[in-house]
C-alpha cells in the first residue's frame, strides 16, 4: 500500500508549549489537508532542545496526558492520520525523558524514551530503556525512534526485526562541520539504516537557530531500499517534506536471488556487540 | 598519520589465476608508483566471480600457500606496503571459502572467510564463522570483510570495536536496480558503516562484464567521518581510487560535545539483536 508520510520541519519556540501547540496544529492541518496519513514531528517540538539546564526543561516538561499529548491525539482523530512527534516529558517519577509519542485517530498508542542521549542531554533527561514499540496501524506496522538513536544500528534492528515497515523519527540534527557537496551524514546513516532493514524511514528535523545553535534541516523520506524519495538535504527553511512512500516493500526482505537481508544474518556470530 | 589508501578497480578473468596474477601485479606497482601504502584489491580476484558452480570455482581455488598469496606476499614486499584483497580460498578440509588477506612486507598476516553469503554464494563455498582479524601494521590498525558483510553493522561493530582504524573491503558489488540521481547505496552503507564507528572505510569494487553480470564500479575511500574521499560513483572503467586517508582520526571516537560514538552505545540493550 502507498501512503504519503509527510515531515514537518518546524521552528520550536524554546520554553513556550503553548506556541508550540498552535505551530503543530497549523503545520499538521496542512499536511492533512494535502492528503498525508502520516505525519511526523520534531524531536523535542514541544518545548524546543537548548535548554541551559535541568531545570528550564523542566519547566516545558509535560506528563504523557498533558496539554500537548492531548491535542495531538485531536489532531490525529480530527484528520484521521497517524502522527509521530517528540515532546518533553515529565514522568510520574519525576524525572524528565526525551520521548516521542505514536497516535491515531484511536488515540495514543505508544510512548517511547530516547535511550541513547548525545552530548549534553545527559544531563538533563533519564535515558529509556525499554525497546522501540512497534504500532499495527490502519496504514501499516509504525515504529519509532529519536534522533541520535539512529546511530546505533543494532537499535534500530530492533523494531525491523519485530516487522516495522515504517520507521518515523523525530530528530533535532544540530550543525555540525560538514562537507556542502555531499549529502549530510545524519541522512546518509538514516538511508542505511533503512537499506539494512528493508525498512522506510522517515525523519523530521527541525530549523530555527536556538542560543546560537543550528540545525541541518534535513528532513528526509526514505523508501525501504535506502533511496531518498524527498528532502535530505540540508535547508534552514521551515517546510513540510512528502513523498508517497511504499509500505509493502518492508514485508519483504529478499535483496537480490537467493539474499534475504534478515534472514542471512549470523545472530549467533554477534555476541560481542552486546559486550 | 595521513596515508595515501589505493582501491585497484580491475577486471579480472574469470577462471584464470594466472592471467588474474599478473593484473594485479600490474595494478599494485602502479599504485605503489604513485605513493599507495595500503593497497586494496576486489573480491576473488584471483578467480573471478560468476561460476557455474562449486566444481567450476574449484579449479581456480588455491591454498592460502599458494601462488597468489605467494605473489601478494612478494608485492607487498618489494612495495613496501599493505595489501589486501579477495581470493578464492581452497581450504585444507577441501572446502572453498570466499576469503581475503591481509599482507604486509613481513608476509601474511591474516586470513578472512566472508561470512554472509550473498545469493548462490551459498551453493558454492562455505561461510566463514570467525570474526573479521585487526592486524596491527606499520600505518595502524586494518581490519577486512568481504562485500556482503557490509551490510550487516552488527558484524562492522565488531572490528571497529577491536581498534581497527581502517576497514579494507574486497568487494564485488552486482549492478542492481538503481536511482541514477543518487549515490549508489552500496557507497551509502559503507560511508554509514565509517560514520557510525568512527573508523575509516575502503571499499575496492570490480569492473568488466562477467556471463552477462555488470558491477557497480563504486570503489570508494571514506574517511572515519563518513565522508567520501575518492571515488563512491557508478562506473564501467577500470581504475585505480586514491586518496590520502588521516587514521588517527579512528582513534578518537568522540562526536560531538560529551557524545562519544562506541561509548554511547547501550550493549545491555541489544541482546535481541543476537537472537
Amino acid at each position: 500500500m502507498t501512503v504519503a508520510v509527510a515531515a514537518c520541519q518546524v521552528s520550536p519556540v524554546l520554553g513556550d508549549p503553548q506556541a508550540n501547540r498552535c505551530i503543530v496544529a497549523a503545520a499538521v492541518g496542512d499536511a492533512a489537508n494535502a492528503g498525508a496519513k502520516v505525519v511526523v514531528l520534531p524531536e523535542l517540538v514541544s518545548s524546543g532542545y537548548v535548554f541551559s539546564g535541568r531545570a528550564e526543561a523542566a519547566r516545558s516538561a509535560e506528563p504523557v496526558d498533558g496539554p500537548t499529548i492531548q491535542l495531538w491525539c485531536s489532531l490525529a482523530r480530527t484528520h484521521h492520520l497517524v502522527l509521530v512527534g517528540g515532546f518533553c516529558e515529565l514522568g510520574r517519577d519525576d524525572a524528565l525523558y526525551n520521548s516521542a509519542v505514536i497516535v491515531d485517530h484511536t488515540g495514543l498508542r505508544a510512548v517511547y524514551r530516547k535511550t541513547h542521549m548525545w552530548d549534553r542531554e545527559r544531563l538533563i533527561f533519564t535515558p529509556g530503556d525499554a525497546p522501540p514499540p512497534v504500532v499495527d496501524t490502519e496504514i501499516g506496522r509504525i515504529s519509532t525512534m529519536i534522533c541520535y538513536d539512529l546511530e546505533f544500528p543494532e537499535w534500530v534492528r530492533i523494531p525491523a526485526l519485530a516487522g516495522a515497515q515504517l520507521l518515523a523519527a523525530p530528530v533535532n540534527w544540530p550543525t555540525y562541520p560538514r562537507r556542502d557537496d555531499q549529502r549530510p551524514l545524519e541522512v546518509v546513516r538514516a538511508q542505511a539504516d533503512a537499506s539494512v532493514n528493508r525498512m522506510a524511514v522517515v525523519a523530521c528535523d527541525r530549523t530555527g537557530v536556538e542560543r546560537k545553535v543550528g540545525w541541518v534541516g534535513g528532513s528526509v523520506v526514505i523508501d525501504a531500499d535506502g533511496w531518498v524519495l524527498a528532502g535530505g538535504n540540508a535547508t534552514a527553511e521551515a517546510q513540510t517534506v512528502t513523498a508517497e512512500v511504499d509500505l509493502d516493500l518492508a514485508l519483504d526482505k529478499r535483496v537480490g536471488g537467493l539474499s534475504d537481508i534478515h534472514s542471512d544474518r549470523r545472530p549467533e556470530l554477534y555476541e560481542r556487540v552486546t559486550r
